[in-house]
């Protein structure tokens, strides 16, 4: 038996070569490479091609090298009754941290307004920072990564809250649950932050609606999916002044075409969807205990619930 | 006896009201008023005007609202023997560390190269960030805030250093002491953050000799004071890509001017001079302890030592 591995963002084969290692009893083969497809009884994927899974009738799970599985869920030639595993946190809440935490320094500090005076060549001084006790950041999810990022906001200092479909429990963090609760949860919000899975539930989730219930001048980081934010609201909001900005991500088309009118706004920031890339090491230790509680017919941890879409 | 307030930072009389109120035996007189000069005792100052003290012969101190008093040490009416008391951390530790985080941050996660591909409308896909055990901060100065600023970068698992005249201790944080071991203090630094009192011996310390000591494409956070950087000497490092940024709050001359090649620089963010305001209530506290000090003739903490000049 085999496994078959595609990923389209491992150009070095670094974390195929890490795997290797940390399966020696297995043989992981590199997709076009399949040798008998009938002996694929596994595999591991970010983005395969539409073919991938052509012939892969022996398949016991795909093991997703993302913790987002909104694109394989997609896949045209994906079965609907094969099981999925995706990753938990490995590692990345550590570098979403990183992202949202500076993304609301940045707005608790005012940077938006800063920069846009020192534009103007103007001496901003009447610019004023509320404590970090009273700045408030609300979260969409509290999955393993949400949780990670609710955690190193609160050791900041700041007011956390966070949303998410069931009931949940962070230390320190004020939880809320379900679409009854949501506008009580966005009311108070200096920052919003997205970090929820893509399904058709949260699909458009930060629109006009949403951004009306938040405070105005409000701030919107988005690190989760391109597809949770419908563009020409956010670019509404902010011209109207009901948003003061926005630290961006991800974005409907990757790349963000050149002529897409976030580039020049003065009140959005751009990176390139690498908030949280999946680190190598951990990604694979993750996959390779997720194999091995398949080999004992374990349940993995990560295993996807397909009715709930993550 | 009363005592005589000026502040070039209280419009509202915010300070004064709040001083009034911690000491409701005392007289505190707010200049021009002055009642007889020779009954005022101490005077409580940021900025005062240059005739400020004339006929206050009977004055025993002089209180900073400010923890940086190169200004008042040069104030043309000030005696040479008359002892100053500046602020301690009184609140302005936390603000200066959301600061240096936000600066640490915007270099840490090569937010320079990212905001000029924005410009470029180019998805900088090839940026790589390093992880925060390996990003090394370093902290000129180990004062009461800069110690605060080093404590919270820690905390955010930042590799932190500081470097200060004479040898100090911070849990986590390697410290390094005297001229003699300022170069292998800057030798690993990826962000620089000048924490230093302005003083004959630290003036003009952010120049090309220590910028050329640290690794190339270093960024630069400027909190302290305008004197302490020369700033051709930093347009020439940027320019040359010895440094990859700047984050500065404090200038040579204040309000920057309009025509001031800073404003425009595509890798300076500036900010004015509003890092770590001194919060109302907690330096009023300060002060007034100071005063109840002075009045049971004991020395109050952070009475100046003229010879170090902070």
């Amino acid at each position: 038996v085999s496994i078959l591995y595609y990923s389209a963002g491992d150009p070095e084969g670094r974390l195929l070569a890490k795997l290797r290692e940390l399966l020696p009893a297995e043989t992981i083969l590199a997709w076009p490479e399949r040798g008998d497809p009938a002996a694929i009884t596994q595999a591991i994927v970010w983005l395969p091609p539409d073919d991938f899974f052509d012939g892969l009738d022996n398949l016991t799970h795909v093991l997703s090298i993302a913790a987002g599985v909104d694109n394989l869920l997609l896949h045209p030639g994906l079965s609907p009754s094969l099981p999925i595993v995706r990753l938990q946190d490995a590692g990345m809440g550590e570098k979403m941290a990183e992202y949202v935490l500076y993304g609301t320094l940045h707005a608790h500090r005012q940077m938006p307004d800063l920069l846009l005076a020192q534009r103007e060549r103007r001496w901003a001084r009447e610019v004023r920072t509320r404590s970090a006790a009273k700045f408030n950041v609300g979260i969409l999810g509290a999955g393993a990564i949400g949780r990670v990022v609710a955690e190193r906001l609160h050791a900041n200092g700041y007011a956390v809250s966070c949303w998410s479909r069931s009931p949940k429990e962070v230390p320190g963090v004020t939880c809320y649950a379900g679409e009854a609760a949501l506008n009580d949860f966005l009311n108070p919000l200096q920052v919003i932050v997205c970090m929820l899975p893509l399904t058709d539930a949260t699909r458009g989730i930060l629109n006009k609606r949403l951004f009306s219930a938040l405070p105005v001048g409000a701030y919107v980081i988005n690190p989760g999916r391109g597809a949770h934010l419908v563009e020409n609201d956010l670019l509404d909001a902010l011209d109207q002044g009901q948003l003061s900005g926005a630290l961006l991500d991800v974005f409907a088309t990757e790349p963000l075409p050149a002529e897409h009118a976030f580039w020049n706004h003065e009140r959005i920031m751009i990176t390139p969807h690498l908030a949280a890339p999946s680190p190598v090491r951990q990604s694979a230790e993750q996959i390779a205990t997720s194999l091995r509680c398949i080999a004992r017919n374990e349940t993995p941890p990560g295993l996807v619930d397909r009715d709930q879409g993550y």
